[in-house]
């Protein structure tokens, strides 16, 4: 049983794996398993009972969507009736931010490595506030749902088609240099998405109207290149996952009532708490009473060895997520305590270009008493609200403690 | 004699001036003064006969691309015959990076400062590489600047003012935060700009091929912005200019041959001695050996707070300056001793957003005997050629030490 050389199999493999976006394409006709009565969410598996605010009102947004239900009550009862089917979306290859709700007939990205010839899935971007992820779904979160479907997403795929496929890793490496830490602040990220892609959007579209409209949601949405980019990550860390004997986390994500995580030499099983609230800035007019529990797949990010683990490349980040530059490198410092290796090509040009802490090991999070750094949106506890604020968190230690014991078990150690 | 008030009133005049693209127009229909047998040049005033490679073959290639000279005797005869007259960017309002070199029908950006009432202006960006700026002037070259005359300039005119104005001030502070110092390295300011224009530019323009183009041209030059941002800083740094008793240093410029100052105190005057060979990086066949002197208006990003003295915002920026991302945090150390002011608006987060050093005070840098810190970039001696790489360069201190002579003679100190 050498878990050294597991490890350094999986974190290489994270690390050596490729990430392009080459299209654009409805859930149902891409993602595996994808079905017209089934939604996907972030985190792990959960039941409309155990659902926080923010899940359900995303739920009843997508069903919306879908035009199977008019209200949360007609949701509740097409999910609880079993017509309607939970899956998360990490057991379909595809990550979402926040509550992560993507039906049948919403667009996702498509994310491909050639190295490892897997591929990973997620959404499109709605921006900030009152938007579906965050649990609201009133008619403006539909309108603009629709216009992204019917407008937006065509537009995208014909140009990312026409650009011959964009580069997110390599996107996100030159962000990491641009101030960004790649979860809550994609700022550069986006804007260089723009910039590969505002080119061919002129050039596919013949409505000049439409060009520029689009132009300006991708431009002017600073985390316009997040879904891409989770999904770059989690094409990443899938190329980690399933290998024996390592004690690499391989998922982590929240569904806004429980942290779960699954490890590399443990095959499909979660390990799973309850998730913390986190703590950061609020909007004006909400506080920490309004907060719901941590949600969100975006944790994926983390767990490929960005965000939070990047938090020293992006001080700026700070006015968005509470605390100083200087603990934005503490924390970068710290998450070098429970991972594996460093990054080859995610580089930290304050660390004199030093790899950001990439693949955290099972192991070395017990022995230090340290869990992962976790960047962070706050959604409002209740359906229909949105987005409340933005801040940090950790995951529960116990979900760790828990993995290693059945780690010793499996493993006989 | 008060000259810590006169030097307060001028960096706070420095620092509260606005900056504003508005408008792009042909030199010779907004710069004062200009006309069709001038050519405006970067740095204090300078004869054919003591100009350098670069300085020429700009000369040439502007002479070509207003069709009054074929070669470089050409030009040199109608400049020495005085038929071509010679006089420098900055006593038009204007700047010019590198060569510097603009002619009566080139277009220009145009800054405004609504606060004070001034304007500034400044030629566009050719790219990197074999330009004119750098003293090539072949067909390739005269075919960009032609195609920027007639296609880009006009569509990017009615983009700036579809978009009400460019704010580029408040670019640069954003910018500052994603990894820029905005004279060498503008690779988020130029996409920031990118972000402003794009849905403008597909709306303006009937042919999406153009707008791809411009879209391209823009997006992918990492200085696209730096010639808005010179003038901007050229609009703020003129409004500390001309307040009796201040020894704050208003002009840094370089012509190839000589680098000069203008100091608030003390008028019209150019201080001036020879330039210096930059050190640096070198494009690959590039070596010392091939390097000009030092030469430009682009120093008017440190005579205003950026530049070198933002060197510690952007860290990266050592993969193409040379030096490691410690030079960057000591070079901006350094210019505080140098300067009055710390910035308002530009601030560096890896210094817990304190403000850029701001305004460099001629008795500081006597006092200290430490001269200003340049970013630049490395001109073939030879005219025709181009760039040949990036570096770093500090003015000679003989300059300083004859302005500070003169500043005690005027004021009888």
């Amino acid at each position: 049983m050498d878990i050294e050389k597991a490890n350094q199999q999986a974190t290489t493999r994270m690390i050596e794996a490729r990430a392009v976006l080459t299209e654009i394409a409805k859930a149902k006709d891409v993602i595996p398993g994808m079905k017209d009565n089934l939604l996907l969410h972030a985190g792990p598996p959960i039941t409309w009972e155990r659902t926080s605010g923010p899940m359900r009102g995303a739920i009843t947004g997508a069903l919306i969507f879908e035009g199977k239900a008019r209200t949360e009550a007609e949701a509740q009862t097409l999910v609880e009736s079993g017509e309607i089917e939970l899956e998360p979306c990490h057991h379909h290859q595809a990550v979402g931010p926040m509550a992560g709700v993507t039906s049948a007939s919403m667009s996702v990205y498509i994310v491909e490595n050639e190295v490892h010839g897997n591929r990973a899935f997620s959404n499109l971007n709605e921006g900030y506030g009152k938007v579906l992820r965050y649990g609201a779904y009133d008619d403006e979160v539909q309108q603009r749902l629709r216009w992204m479907e019917d407008v937006m997403a065509p537009v995208l795929n014909d140009a990312v088609k026409a650009s011959g496929g964009i580069d997110i890793k390599a996107l996100l490496s030159e962000a990491l240099h641009m101030g960004d830490e790649g979860h809550n602040r994609n700022k550069a990220g986006s804007i260089l998405f723009l910039k590969a892609l505002a080119p061919h959007i002129a050039k596919v579209s013949d409505d000049n109207e439409t060009s520029a409209t689009v132009l300006k949601a991708i431009g002017d949405n600073a985390l316009s290149v997040l879904n891409p980019v989770m999904a770059a990550c989690k094409v990443m860390a899938d190329t980690a996952h399933g290998i024996a004997g390592s004690t690499i986390v391989t998922t982590m994500a929240r569904n806004g009532t429980d942290f779960g995580i699954r490890v590399s030499g443990l095959g499909e099983q979660w390990f799973t708490a309850p998730a913390q609230i986190p703590k950061g800035l609020y909007f004006p007019g909400f506080g920490d009473e309004d907060a719901n529990p941590d949600i969100g797949d975006s944790t994926i990010t983390e767990t490929a060895g960005i965000g939070g683990f990047a938090m020293a490349a992006a001080p700026a980040i700070v006015t968005f997520v509470s605390g100083s530059p200087k603990d934005a490198v503490n924390a970068t410092m710290e998450m070098y305590e429970i991972t594996f290796a460093e990054h080859k090509h995610f580089t930290i040009p304050q660390f004199e270009f030093r790899g950001t802490p990439t693949g955290i090991d099972l192991r070395k999070v017990i022995e230090t008493g340290l869990t992962p750094r976790v960047n962070t949106g706050i959604a409002h506890k209740n359906a229909g609200i949105g987005q409340v604020g933005a801040g940090l968190v950790r995951p529960p230690m116990q979900i760790f403690e828990e993995a290693l014991v059945t780690f010793a078990e499996k493993y006989g150690i």
